[in-house]
């Protein structure tokens, strides 16, 4: 029997990702945690199972490792198709993968604590400062991902369609993380009617930061 | 007949990859520029079109339009499966998307034009803090990028055998991107390496930024 093991951080929304695709697809693993904060994930022991050091990553017992949580998920779709996590047409694949890609590749990059602790260290930046930093970015993609939401036949009880998948899974872990920065969701009434139609069920109620062993 | 017009700019990273995929597949399209250093993707017409109001996006005549260069590049895959920009086996796909998505998640949105331009405007940064804020995050992913492509069996010619693909795609973008930051690619070998047979390739030749009618 292959081990599977995620390396992660409760509070990484990457990690929250494939935490919810793991639980969506019934898959068992081994959780390994890595305190971001204090450089976890910077021994020379983790280092030599992801070289970029960061989380999540996937490993499995014969020694193949995936980073990067979309290529994870997708992994995963692939090699365990029940529950689909992108749609069967190439046209809704496409849709599902932008979405997740604006969030993940235009919010969640330049937010991400590494960049907020280069701020701090670099350019003085202090905590309101940071939390304009991460709201701003926020909103620059919430605002566009919103009206495409509500504009769209495609959106249904979640972003395509009224099965949750890959857009949703990256919906939620963000968020998660705005609730730190006290972004005002009220301004996106769309993602949070999807939003708390993924928090009913019940892989996305366990992938949760605060369940997770590491939780402080 | 179905036309495609790619909303672009020449020096924009993620066009460059979307410009890559389409010359490799053959695909016709028209060019429409949009100077993001002067705002143009911000026009109303623009946002009317990719509420985003980034580029690239690929629009069809029938209407339907995909932004976020890997969900496009990913969808020219599926739709025109010749030459191939993927593995065919999911833990090959999973690789290409790994070393993709370290370049298209890990360093391009920290380094895009509208992040620099707020260290700019928000923290005062000036020319050479912002060139050592660009570095900082390539070298921080191009380390480990070199470490796993020198190490791993399946590196080849190309970032994932001998033919190739969506990673190579990002990575040719990526140290194009680099050049203007002055990046010493002489720590990253097997990076130049690659990078050097895909500029060989009359694809990547004529997607370069230069090569494009609003270079400058």
């Amino acid at each position: 029997m292959t081990e599977i093991v995620l390396h992660n951080y409760f509070r990484s929304s990457t990690s929250y990702r494939v935490r919810i695709a793991l639980a969506m697809k019934g898959i068992e693993y081994r959780y390994v945690a890595h305190h971001l904060r204090h450089g976890g994930n910077r021994a020379p022991e983790y280092l030599a199972v992801n070289p970029q050091g960061l989380v999540p990553a996937l490993v499995w017992s014969d020694g193949r490792m995936i980073a990067q949580s979309l290529a994870i998920i997708e992994f995963l779709d692939e090699t365990v198709p029940q529950p689909p996590l992108l749609p069967s047409d190439p046209a809704g694949r496409a849709r599902v993968r932008m979405l997740s890609q604006m969030i993940a590749c235009d919010i969640h990059p330049v937010n991400n604590l590494r960049i907020l602790n280069m701020l701090r260290g670099r350019f003085g930046a202090d905590d309101t400062a940071v939390a304009e930093w991460f709201r701003h970015w926020v909103n620059e993609t919430f605002e566009p991902l919103e009206k495409i939401l509500a504009e769209s036949p495609e959106t249904g009880i979640f972003c395509h369609g009224d099965t949750p998948g890959m857009a949703d899974i990256c919906l939620v872990a963000q968020v998660a993380n705005n609730a730190r920065f006290n972004v005002d969701m009220s301004l996106y009434p769309v993602i949070g009617r999807i939003r708390d139609a993924c928090m009913e069920l019940q892989p996305f109620i366990d992938a949760a930061p605060a369940r997770q062993p590491d939780a402080e």
